[in-house]
């Protein structure tokens, strides 16, 4: 019983209603104000800030794409796209005192149920017939702030696990405001872990502005460098805590197709093997742990997925703690790798970010990442229907 | 006339000893200085200390690796390196006031001259005879600090120029203190590409250690993450500043095979195509810069490698700002982008940092980078004796 073609976004967030006027009624970043469009004073835009200072005053928002279902299904048609995975979009619920991220989380984590169970039947995934499958699924939202309590946390995991909808957590990187290489969080892994959910680990801090200099660049170098930094580090400190030795069910996917991490892999994987503090610590070499992630799609070029691609397929290889770089003399053996490492890529659009300035039918934000999974040199048919949809219907238990 | 198959190290640093004599005198860091052994109390054993607090009380240092030419040369005849083009070390001059950055720079230009002329003679690097060459060469120093005048940093450069054995300078992020997209730095610019002279651009800040929270990891998230970071942002404030625009004959050589830059530059060009303050400044779409820039061949891996090359390759179909990702549906296809992309790739080994835990004949730090150089798949033995001496001794202009 195979599954059908279909191409399933898994990287694709939304402002729920609740959460839209919450940032409505805010004097502070993160909120949604308005102001007249520029040259045009009598016309009235809402503008996103996520954070302070940023450029160009934030983005401009609207029901269109940010909240409205019937618009994220539209979004979805246009591009043919089946099913979304949905997630609430930073900075979730990072700026709220503890009990109110409490409250928050779970009333969201109501709304997104509705917002995904109220969508079109899709019917079967598997070509053999079965059970219909929903156009919409949903990541949900932990309490996870300064000052929260563990137990409220683990409740609220419990309450996903509950939601049929609901397949994991998107989660930032600041857990109770410590990192999530916190050794306070090992409950909440172990949580995760025994209920399947995956974790999507996605960014929102980048890295202190101040490496950006003065110069004006708008959003590029936060966006292009500072979020795939921050996954980047919050990875590694957890590939350093041990997590993923102590929770091997852990099922985590990288936002931006893991950042620098494939990148820096093997870099990383010879720094721990000359630092005395750290070298004895992990079971495994570093490179080794790609194997037991999974990462988006979103990276926007053939090479570099095709790069990851190869990277996950090597973990294997790299189980000795202080193995050194393999031989791989032939395109066909690096094919190979990637083959393997194609069973742990998922596309994604990063919707409704990325707009483009000018109208179009077709995101280019959406059209360049399909394309780059099309092109990836030793991807045949079957990884690309795997990494389109195939992996996403296995690894969020849809099937 | 063909060159010889030589193995030139072109990412290899020294402090020489008048530099050693300036860190040794200070009370802060960068500073060397004298400690017990922990549990031999009678011993004592230098340390270096490049960033206050660093953990572990810095790094072990001692002339046997650090100063000593004769030692550096030994450490070559044991891997079998035939050239190095040795440059000092991080912080440089970054600490100094501008005078004596300036002065400082004009002694250890000479002092390394003298380093470098003083060297055995490797012979004619050409098949076909020649003048002999020597075994160092190197990369001076410029002093480039807040409040430098910029007419001694072009003095220095002039002075430079006119060693015989300097064939470009080291240079870090920072410039007159405004990070390398200063404007003030284009003359600069300008006269190190009218002196055909190679910038290899060195990290040493990394980024803000608050990103790296508590727990105790040693030096490897600075190491292994924040080096390439700060890399990656300075050469991308360099492209979006169109400093590479402005100066085409610049030859700037990126340290760890260009840290995030080629994984993440797919992800830029999207980004600055979706900004409206960037978008229409850029001559070419950011993926075509990498084909105008040099990268050392410090990446620990194999596919790292492959992946870069295929970046660089790839530049040129990236003429034109706004163009999407380019169809490479082959393995035959991508071998081709990775053999045009090896003619910009140097081997190196960053001695004598990664010095090995245990005794050992030979560093695995640049075992493995050899190892890796020899395994890329797509590289045959043209593109292998290119990537480990035949580029340097072009792009350094030893023949």
């Amino acid at each position: 019983m195979s599954t059908r073609k279909l191409l399933v976004d898994v990287h694709t967030h939304v402002y729920l209603p609740r959460y839209a006027a919450y940032l409505r009624a805010r004097a502070v970043a993160p909120r949604i104000f308005s102001r007249p469009v520029p040259g045009e004073p009598d016309v009235e835009e809402d503008r996103l800030l996520i954070l302070e200072n940023e450029p160009s005053g934030g983005r401009p928002v609207g029901p269109q794409v940010y909240w409205d279902k019937s618009q994220k299904l539209a979004f979805m048609n246009r591009h043919g796209i089946d099913v979304s995975v949905v997630s609430s979009a930073n900075p979730w619920l990072d700026f709220l005192p503890a009990s109110e991220a409490n409250s928050l989380a779970k009333e969201l984590n109501e709304d997104l149920e509705e917002f995904c169970s109220s969508s079109p039947d899709l019917g079967s995934p598997t070509s053999g017939g079965g059970p219909s499958i929903k156009r919409l699924y949903g990541l949900g939202l932990l309490p996870l702030v300064s000052e929260a309590s563990l137990s409220d946390v683990l409740k609220v995991i419990t309450q996903i696990s509950s939601l049929p909808h609901l397949k994991g957590v998107i989660m930032g990187t600041q857990g109770l405001g410590r990192g999530l290489d916190d050794e306070e969080l090992e409950p909440v892994w172990g949580e995760i872990e025994r209920n399947g959910l995956v974790v999507f680990l996605h960014p929102h801090y980048g890295v202190p502005s101040s490496v950006y200099g003065g110069r004006a660049n708008g959003h590029v170098l936060p966006l292009a460098l500072g979020f795939p930094f921050e996954t980047t580090i919050a990875i590694t400190r957890l590939i350093l805590a041990g997590v993923l030795d102590k929770f091997p069910s852990l099922k985590i996917m990288l936002a931006h197709s893991g950042g620098a991490l494939p990148a820096l892999s093997s870099r990383l994987a010879s720094c721990i093997d000359h630092d005395p503090v750290v070298a004895s610590r992990l079971k495994h070499n570093a490179r080794y742990y790609l194997g037991r992630l999974y990462f988006d799609a979103v990276a926007y070029g053939p090479e570099e997925l095709g790069f990851v691609s190869s990277a996950i397929g090597r973990s294997s290889t790299y189980d000795d703690p202080s193995a050194s770089a393999s031989a791989i003399p032939s395109l066909e053996s690096e094919g190979k790798l990637r083959v393997l490492g194609s069973s742990r890529m998922l596309f994604g659009t990063d919707h409704p970010f990325f707009p483009p300035l000018k109208a179009t039918d077709k995101w280019k934000s959406v059209t360049e990442n399909l394309a780059a999974i099309n092109a990836v040199a030793g991807w045949g048919d079957e990884e690309i229907e795997a990494v389109c949809g195939g992996n996403a219907l296995r690894i969020f238990d849809l099937v």
